[in-house]
C-alpha cells in the first residue's frame, strides 16, 4: 500500500496535544478517524513531532498508508471535508514507504508569540501569552545568542522523559516585535519535550530583568532543569515547518500506482 | 451617580450577539453581570452599537452608570478580573450623566476581514470569511468607490428593521491586501442593519467577476434589498472605533468626585 504524507495545520486550544489518549480529544484520534471515513479502512498516522495540549500547528508533518484512490494532490480538499474548521491539510504527497515523518526530519521551525500590550489582545489570547510588563528584547536577543550551535540541551528538557542523546543544534533563534505582538523563532535539528517553552520562559525572564543574558551560558552547561525558567504557556507555541533533505521528499514507488 | 463609558473589545464567536437575549448568553449580559459584581449593584449598560452573534469588537463602547468608588484608569484592570478571557475592557473615562454611546457617535469605523488563501487558515477561521476563488479587488474598489458620501443606503439594509432614515454617510471604504488576508475598512456616519455585511457580499461578488462595479451604483439607486448581494458571514465582522466629538468626550462632571 503506497504511503503518503500530509501537511496540517491546527488551532490546538481545544485539543489534548496531538497524542491519542483515553478519555480526551487529541488531534491524532480525530485525523485518524477523518481518514478511516475518507478511505474506508481504518488509518493511523505518524507526526513529525508530538505537540502538547494547547500547543497549535501551521506545518505539521504526518505520514499514512492509503490506498491510491486519490490522486495526492486532491487528499487535501478531500479530508478537509471530513475534517473539523480547526484542523486544515495543507499539501498532500507520495513518499517511499519507510519514510517516517519523525526520523526523517532535517529542520524543525517552531514560533513562539507573546502579546505585549497592557491589555490581553482579544484575537491573540488562544495564540499567544500576554505578558503586559515592558520586555527589553535586546537583553532576549542576548540570551539567545548564547544558546545558538550543537549543545546538550538537558537543563531545557522537561523532566519525565529519557532519551539516548540531548544534545541538538539550534540554528537560529529569532526575536522581532510586530507592534504589539514579540515573535521568537526557533530553528534547530530537533527539540527536546518542551524546550522551547522551558527556553521561552527563561529568555522572558531576561527581558523582564530578573536573569541576566548571560547566565543562559551557565543554564546549559548545568544541564540542570532546575536551573532554567518556568515553562511559557503551551497557547503561544506553533509548529511551524518541518524540514526534509529534498531527495527524500520526492522518493515515491510510483509502480504501486500501476499495480493498484 | 456618575456616569462611565468604556472601550470594550471582543471574539464574538461564541455569543449570540450583544444585546440581552432569553436563554442565549450575549456580551450584554457578560458584561452586565460582571459590572454588577465588581460595584456590588445592579448595573446595566448601553452599547454605541449592538453587534449580531459572531460579530467582534476592538472599540466597542458601554456607557454605565456607577458610584465613583473605583478610579476611571483603573476601571479596565478591575473589570477585565471578574470578566471572561474573550472580552477585554481596554480603556474607561467618566462622562456627563446624558452622554448616550449610540446618539453621540460621531463615526465608526467597521472592518470585515476576508482570507483569500486556498486552504483556510485555521488562525482566522474565527476571524474572517474564507473565500478560496481570486478576488479581483481592484473591481471591488471600483464598485466601492460608488458608494462613497452621503446616500440612502436602503438597498444594503436588511429586512425586519424600521428606522425613520436610511440615509448615511460613508467617508471611506478601503480595500487592502495582507498576504493572504483582505481587509476592507469602513468609516461612517452610522451603519443600517447588516449593511457592511451587506455591502461587503456585495463586493465580494463583484471580485468573483459575477457582477459588474457599477452595479453598486444601480443597487444603490433601487433602495431594494432584492438588488445587493448576500450578507458576508459574521465571523469576518469587528467594530474597530467609535469616535465622538472631542469636546462631548472629554465632559465630566467632577463635582460627583467630591459628592461621594
Amino acid at each position: 500500500m503506497p504511503k503518503y504524507k500530509a501537511i496540517i495545520s491546527y488551532d490546538g486550544t481545544d485539543y489534548h496535544g496531538f497524542q491519542v489518549q483515553l478519555n480526551a480529544l487529541t488531534i491524532q484520534e480525530v485525523i485518524e478517524k477523518s481518514l478511516t471515513k475518507l478511505y474506508g479502512r481504518k488509518t493511523r498516522v505518524e507526526p513529525a513531532g508530538r505537540t502538547d495540549a494547547g500547543v497549535h500547528a501551521r506545518g505539521q508533518v504526518i505520514g499514512f498508508f492509503a490506498p491510491p484512490v486519490i490522486p495526492e494532490k486532491k487528499i487535501p480538499l478531500a479530508l478537509n471535508g471530513v475534517l473539523p474548521g480547526d484542523i486544515v491539510t495543507l499539501d498532500a504527497a507520495r513518499v517511499g514507504e519507510h519514510f517516517s515523518p519523525r526520523r526523517e526530519a532535517e529542520k524543525k521551525f517552531y514560533s513562539y508569540s507573546i502579546d505585549n500590550s497592557f491589555f490581553p489582545d482579544v484575537f491573540w489570547r488562544r495564540y499567544s501569552w500576554h505578558i503586559p510588563q515592558s520586555l527589553d528584547l535586546q537583553r532576549m536577543k542576548e540570551g539567545a545568542g548564547h544558546l545558538l550551535g550543537k549543545h546538550d540541551f538537558k537543563a531545557f528538557q522537561s523532566t519525565g522523559t529519557f532519551l539516548k542523546s540531548t544534545v541538538r543544534t539550534l540554528f537560529s533563534l529569532e526575536i522581532e516585535q510586530h507592534g504589539s505582538l514579540v515573535r521568537l523563532t526557533y530553528e534547530g535539528s530537533g527539540f527536546l519535550y518542551k524546550m522551547v517553552r522551558n527556553i521561552t520562559g527563561t529568555l522572558v525572564e531576561v527581558g523582564l530583568g530578573k536573569r541576566e543574558p548571560q547566565e543562559l551560558q551557565k543554564i546549559l552547561q548545568s544541564k540542570d532543569r532546575q536551573q532554567a525558567g518556568e515553562a511559557a504557556p503551551a497557547a503561544g507555541l506553533c509548529l511551524e515547518k518541518v524540514v526534509y533533505p529534498a531527495e527524500r521528499e520526492e522518493l515515491k514507488l510510483d509502480w504501486w500506482e500501476l499495480m493498484y
